[in-house]
């Protein structure tokens, strides 16, 4: 025997590429075009690096509390991580350890089936309809645990708040994640339902719209009692997670609500644009609420577009996944990259 | 049934208390009292805020290189983590899948058996003998892993690598984990072995000899496959795990060498001393190789020195566990605050 034998053995997740070359219009990984808020300047010129000697507040007290105050959630309601990926596989590891398989759709964040792997976590992928839209009724079966990601990605689609409560209603025998790392573009909340089911676990993320994707914060809201457990793992996985530069910088990230919600504001401006001209070139895409478009052309094949973008440097996301290969995942970027892709899209299409 | 029957309760480790208040002197969770590389603190003030928007590179490859470089190995034997806690973590989670228990002492780090219960790894903690020292035939045995923290923690006491390599040589069907947290200060790491071993993983940190506890920053050391099947295992939990700061200011901490040994020289400097000076009051230790001193005395109690202490806010750490519990675990700080605490003992233990 080897020592081989033993070792847990696992396709990881493939994240989008990361380009290192200045020349690239980035549109693959749902970056936000905007710099992150200007007190993070002034946080990073004001960051003491004598005090990175010393190890940071395993509690992220600062940025739990400035949390808590902007959602109007108590502190021992807050999660805070290394991105939101480092707090769904955290709860997927502390809530999903039913023999029976947790529910997700077919068609979602990719991360999802790559987690249940790893945790050996036993899962069923109910198929969304041919809109992409969730049927409610496959929730309603037997399960371990819930992860539905609202706005739902690589597609972009939403859905209602009173559908999902429906949802959350009917499981009060498993843990019920809304993953809503896109929910500031457009989508509603289900914050609202935190206080009233006990099981219900909030994700969100400052990659996305807090323009903070090089920073890794994640957080989840849900009831003291659930977040409790998610902290016993945490603390039994690594105490410290949030090194000192993250908590407080993020803390900023938090603060400037104006402009948090301005760089929003001129994302979804571009975004509704951009969707009028991608449909005069015959794209079509559920209407997305998010930081990106989930977009099919008409006639062109996507992976024939998503390569001839590729060679002019602009970079969209393609996944070669049965129903959707047929689909680019196009993030929202500035004005003028935006545009440089529709030039290149008029030209290439005609 | 309730959504907490299927919740994983775990009982979580408990780090040393990091007090907010300026006016303490910390000498209880073996920092570094000297700032970070010159070079860190440059980092920073060059720092590009908006470089913040875009994902980190998520194979880490500046850091990677500059620690391949550092330590004469490849690139791809080279793993890194937020903090060695996230790469024992993913170490344990990836390595320990077998039936048979993982074997380490019964003090040692105190986080391995709470890594243990999260992951349900079934373990065996082998007694030290009278001296704090490890039986080599304790790890002879049946075993489904072996974790050895060396120099160990609290004991601060040192094993040869001729002993260690006994047991590795021993246990070519398992992965052994040799935990290098303090080995800067004197001891000697297994490193020369991992190309004659390929189950050998070496885990080192940046957050004692390079005065980064705040940073997080760990790394691990091994052959090619054993460091793959930890970075598709990470891969599958959090693809980007170190924040842009982490990957940046962490180069510069290994880069200046001069600065590195000079800082160790310091602390080693230090402890010699006061290794004397406790002597003289009448307490005894394992040889210490690491930066701090795991004390006994002859007359008075730990816990009543421990309290004693800290109503004067000079923290320390004590442990309440059985064979340790007359144990004071006293990290090395700065000259200055290392007489403050022997002037206080001085006249505490007349």
């Amino acid at each position: 025997m080897s020592w081989e034998s033993n070792v847990r053995k696992v396709i990881p997740y493939t994240p989008g590429e990361q380009p290192k070359s200045e020349d690239v219009i980035k549109l693959n990984t749902n970056e936000c075009p905007y710099p992150p808020a200007p007190g993070v300047e002034k946080a990073i010129l004001e960051f003491k690096s004598d005090s990175l000697r010393l190890y940071p507040d395993p509690n992220i007290s600062s940025l739990v509390h400035c949390l808590a105050d902007y959602y109007k959630v108590n502190q021992d309601q807050v999660f805070v991580g290394v991105g939101s990926d480092d707090v769904l596989a955290m709860a997927f590891l502390t809530y999903f350890n039913s023999d029976k398989p947790i529910l997700f759709p077919d068609i979602t964040y990719s991360f999802y089936d790559v987690w249940t792997e790893l945790f050996k976590i036993p899962y069923k992928q109910q198929p969304l309809d041919e809109n992409f839209r969730i049927n409610k009724e496959d929730y309603l079966i037997e399960n371990g645990g819930i992860v539905i990601a609202n706005p739902n990605a690589p597609t972009g689609q939403s859905e209602s708040v009173e559908m999902l409560e429906e949802i959350i209603k009917a499981n009060p025998e498993v843990v019920v994640i809304v993953d809503e790392a896109y929910v500031d573009f457009g989508g509603v909340s289900c914050l609202s339902l935190i206080d009233k089911y006990e099981n219900l676990l909030i994700v969100q993320t400052f990659s996305k719209s807090r323009s903070m994707a090089g920073m890794r914060i994640g957080f989840a809201m849900g009831s003291k009692k659930l977040i409790q457990y998610l902290q016993d793992a945490k603390y039994s996985f690594n105490s410290y997670t949030m090194n000192r530069p993250s908590i407080e910088f993020g803390v900023e990230a938090v603060t400037d609500d104006k402009y948090f919600k301005a760089t929003i504001q001129k994302v979804v401006n571009t975004r509704e644009r951009v969707k009028k001209e991608l449909k005069e070139l015959g794209f079509s895409f559920p209407d997305s609420k998010t930081n990106f478009i989930f977009a099919t052309h008409n006639k062109y094949s996507a992976k024939d577009i998503f390569d001839a973008l590729r060679e002019k440097n602009i970079f969209v996301r393609y996944f070669n996944k049965p129903r959707i290969n047929n689909y680019l995942r196009i993030s929202i970027g500035t004005d003028k990259e935006m545009d440089t892709l529709l030039a290149f899209l008029r030209e290439f299409l005609r």
